[in-house]
């Protein structure tokens, strides 16, 4: 470890923190401390077999040698004890992404982060996170004018939990599509008034159960309630050959756009879109940028919690403001 | 004028001080002081008739009455010496825009900045401006990737400039056009070594002089050095009224993409684009949203020169952090 490197510690280790251990050989002015587990650790198999893995109950103990703790755990059950519980110790990044729990989950860890001068980047990714800043920013550099966010085409989790309790499903993806047809209107700057059902459709590929009846499978999920009912919906019958070959990746991506005039003749449209071969690395590699940001922020005495909106983008760069301005502007 | 209002000067009313007061009228926090012009203000006409005209001689007298200055000028013969001479008397944005001259920029205007506790953005726009934010971020995001620039399809002054000065040629613009396939090439995630002339054409609408030969001015233009001669352009010969009536619009625009890998199987594409009308109205845009940053930053103590890489995108928008956490993140 080179003494001038920022030092990271992953918390959790499922996708996103192999995500993270991944990014971080891709920053060399950052060094991995080791990974936190619930697991016992000698049975967490790292991307590296020199990542150093750890209790997570011994965190604690590591605060002299993390700067940066990047939390991996998801946002339903593991971050509201576990940021604020971490934010009172170390600075942190997280991908909460419950985005109507977020002004809570702030409050939450504003609190012992502020009292402990720690600084805690929370809601970092691509949505919550990059979407987010195209969406301020298309808002503040055309303020008469509408914003569009379209997701996809991406592996959706939740969608994909979904269709997996359906009685008679043995195994399934749910894919979210945008239409394109929309994102053409949007473009064009006509402002389009869009029904949930006009901007996307979902398509699902489904294992069924020994003897299950396909018609009702079918029928169950496309008239499931918040999930899919107000969605076109397409449903496939796959083998589950065909399912752990053809659909073993997490793809995601998406839209934002922003349409708006600056006078009557003339409008203006910016949009902003990620395609992406894995949803989980790329959340992983945002994260690894802001754990440079919340390095940065700490040592300016920055505390508290704050989002994507509160960084500026050179604070993500490993190049000096000098070296941006020569290079970048 | 609101007492809470940002007060804003324009100096320097082209094109872009025009876009500036149109601006203006979209952000109710802002009101507008005044523009200040080198001609005789009795001579200039603004878009609003409301709007005060003074010589740009008067500044000083306005110096607790303005918020922030937006310099409107030239970055060829106004910004070298106005934006450090503005500086020492105003908070200002401009949008300096000769890349290779903006360190030596930067530094002019730091000092005066810096020595007078003010706050100055500098080469705010969309490139330099929201472009450089974007190749910034794509790097940042996934260092392991290649970034590229196209432009267009947009009117060049600079190249329209050109081909008005050789022999033959009454009147004329010049649109960049982006190559489609080299997009659909970098979009891929195959990171292509494009040459100069594999990542845009030229196209040229030119009116004849009385009597010159068509070849030869068709020829002067494709091999002129620096500005054709890399490229493949093509020259269409239009008539006074036809130049008039289809090309007095100023739209321009482009993209921006990052494609990199976070592991082996993995590629990743970041895109940004712009379509505009109007290049100086979404310049301008950009210019007033900036003049909400360079504000704050100098009401929070933050003076001396900065950058689009230095402002953090939540001090553009007229929200308050806690209302951007609740509705765009």
């Amino acid at each position: 470890m080179n003494s001038k490197q920022i030092r990271i510690g992953i918390a959790g280790y499922g996708n996103l923190g192999r995500g993270v251990e991944a990014a971080i050989a891709k920053n060399p002015d950052m060094a991995l401390v080791g990974v936190f587990t619930r697991r016992a650790p000698e049975l967490v198999k790292t991307l590296s077999a020199q990542t150093p893995v750890h209790a997570i109950a011994d965190l604690p103990d590591y605060r002299d040698v993390i700067d940066v703790l990047i939390l991996c755990g998801g946002s339903k059950d593991d971050l509201p004890h576990q940021g604020p519980e971490m934010a009172a110790m170390f600075n942190i990044v997280d991908s909460f992404d419950t985005h109507a729990r977020i002004p809570e989950y702030f409050a939450a860890v504003d609190a012992p982060a502020q009292a402990n001068r720690k600084t805690a980047l929370i809601a970092i990714g691509w949505d919550p996170g990059m979407f987010s800043i195209n969406r301020l920013y298309g808002e503040a550099l055309l303020p008469d004018g509408a914003t569009y966010t379209f997701w996809g085409k991406g592996l959706s989790q939740g969608h994909s939990d979904a269709i997996r309790r359906v009685p008679g499903v043995k195994a399934g993806v749910q894919y979210t599509l945008p239409s394109l047809e929309a994102i053409e209107q949007v473009r064009s700057g006509a402002r389009p008034e869009l029904t949930t059902r006009q901007k996307h459709t979902r398509e699902c590929f489904v294992v069924l159960s020994e003897g299950a009846d396909a018609a009702a499978v079918e029928q169950a999920i496309v008239t499931m309630p918040n999930y899919f009912a107000d969605y076109d919906t397409t449903v496939h019958f796959i083998s589950e050959e065909t399912l752990r070959e053809e659909h073993n990746s997490m793809p995601h991506g998406g839209f934002v756009i922003r349409s708006g005039n600056t006078s009557e003749a003339n409008a203006q449209v910016i949009e902003y879109s990620l395609q992406l071969d894995s949803n989980p690395e790329f959340t992983s590699s945002v994260l690894v940028a802001y754990a440079r940001a919340a390095y940065r922020l700490s040592e300016q005495g920055q505390f508290g919690a704050k989002t994507a909106f509160d960084v500026a983008p050179g604070l993500l760069s490993i190049k000096s403001p000098a070296q941006l301005r020569e290079e970048l502007l």
